[in-house]
């Protein structure tokens, strides 16, 4: 397989650029690409030594390399736009059409890529300390707190997601294990009708519970397969006849879960 | 202030979409921008709705709104590039180049945003699992386990700097609380020592860790100014005496800390 160097340049953190690089690197199959971060490059000193090393790996590599940047520094972005790679400047891109329709010079001010207030980001800390807090149990009082509670069979995936609406979304999720006691009575604990519409549910293929579950407690009754079918069946008829919406995490990932639980939310 | 309305559309979960528009629209001071979501758009009916969608927008807020777009389907992208919108779509532009420059056809496949291997996604889950056992304590078999061992005092930011850490780059990540206890000895816990190599510190002005834990236990010992002061300078001087690398969380945000270890841990 052919092998290239991508360098990700940022005079922040370098998350989104390498976020929509993956996605665009993702399309081309029978690339190697070898990943390079050079985050922070604040200066024009910076800069050149960033120049410098793109320069050597072209010259070790025989190729020139990739260069995907968010650079909200124009003068750096100048220097950086001399070098000898393929140079994809996220910003360069779009800051000019979006100048000519709002009527408005940007203020290229650096680390501001993230957008996000003190206060937003006042809301996500406090909304994944909420999720932590929530992880081991569930207390009646702050239940009232959350904007949403997660359901699930243990293991089908609800601390990540809770962890994930919190980290990105600043969303307070509690979540609420479903054990053998709640299928027996039939119903959902007592303590958790009043909050029916924020209850949502989460359900998992028996075989993938079985492999996650295996890894924690091999060869244990939880993890059996038979089990597993026990318990997913009886959750999902729980949600059924509760009438909660639910998702499944089988071959989807926590980030598409939490967008699409998002998009429920807000329809209802 | 002007209000303009903001469309993320995208076949997968728009975060990509939305994050790199955050950063756009951040450069743009004197605007309201209302943010929309329509994320899977994966379908021409679903594009459809979305055109009619754009249209309703334009005509309620008197101006067209913008779109700001991630869609791997080229098929749906030349439909929804015909609205009344200002359009940035990041994929076109950016694909068309790379394919001349590796000289090869993009695969077009939807969903692949995230550019994450099955394999990248499971290790991303196990560290963020990782990360959450150690939370409340510390076991010294697995302390052998981790990538990395964050250390510093109580509410210094070292449980969400650990999860960031799993969820975005699938390090492993254990935390240890730094208490009055290990100032009396002036030195890390004896079970801190064999791993030295791969400890790393937090710290926060006092000021603002005595906000922190205020809000969690006012009034108390605890979140008193003398209290922080009096254990972030023993923890610094701690760390400073073990030549252990900090971070000063002050006035930065998890995600820059995290990518600021993270290019130390390379370095090293």
């Amino acid at each position: 397989m052919r092998s290239r160097t991508v360098i990700f340049i940022s005079d922040g953190t370098g998350i989104t650029a390498e976020t929509l690089g993956n996605g665009l690197l993702s399309q081309f199959e029978g690339v190697d690409f070898q990943h390079v971060r050079l985050p922070f490059i604040d200066s024009m000193e910076k800069a050149a030594q960033c120049q410098q090393r793109i320069t050597a790996i072209g010259r070790h590599d025989g190729i020139r390399p990739l260069v995907i940047m968010t650079m909200m520094n124009t003068e750096i972005a100048t220097v950086l736009r001399t070098s000898d790679a393929l140079i994809l400047d996220l910003f360069e891109a779009f800051i000019a059409p979006l100048e000519q329709e709002l009527n408005t010079r940007s203020t290229h001010t650096a680390g501001r890529l993230h957008g996000h207030s003190t206060r937003e980001y006042a809301n996500r800390i406090e909304a994944m300390n909420f999720a932590l807090a929530h992880d081991d149990g569930i207390s009646a009082a702050k239940l009232k707190q959350a904007d949403v509670i997660l359901v699930g069979v243990s293991r089908s995936g609800k601390t990540p997601t809770c962890l994930y609406l919190s980290l990105q979304f600043g969303l307070k999720a509690a979540n609420y294990p479903l054990i053998p006691e709640d299928f027996e009575r039939g119903r959902f604990p007592d303590t958790l009708l009043p909050f029916r519409d924020k209850l949502y549910g989460l359900t998992i293929a028996p075989e993938q519970l079985q492999r996650i579950r295996h890894e924690r407690k091999p060869n244990s009754k939880y993890s059996s397969l038979e089990n597993c079918r026990y318990e997913v069946a009886a959750a999902e008829n729980l949600m059924d006849k509760s009438n909660i919406t639910y998702f499944d995490m089988t071959a989807r990932s926590i980030e598409e879960i939490a967008v699409r639980l998002l998009q429920t939310l807000k329809r209802e």
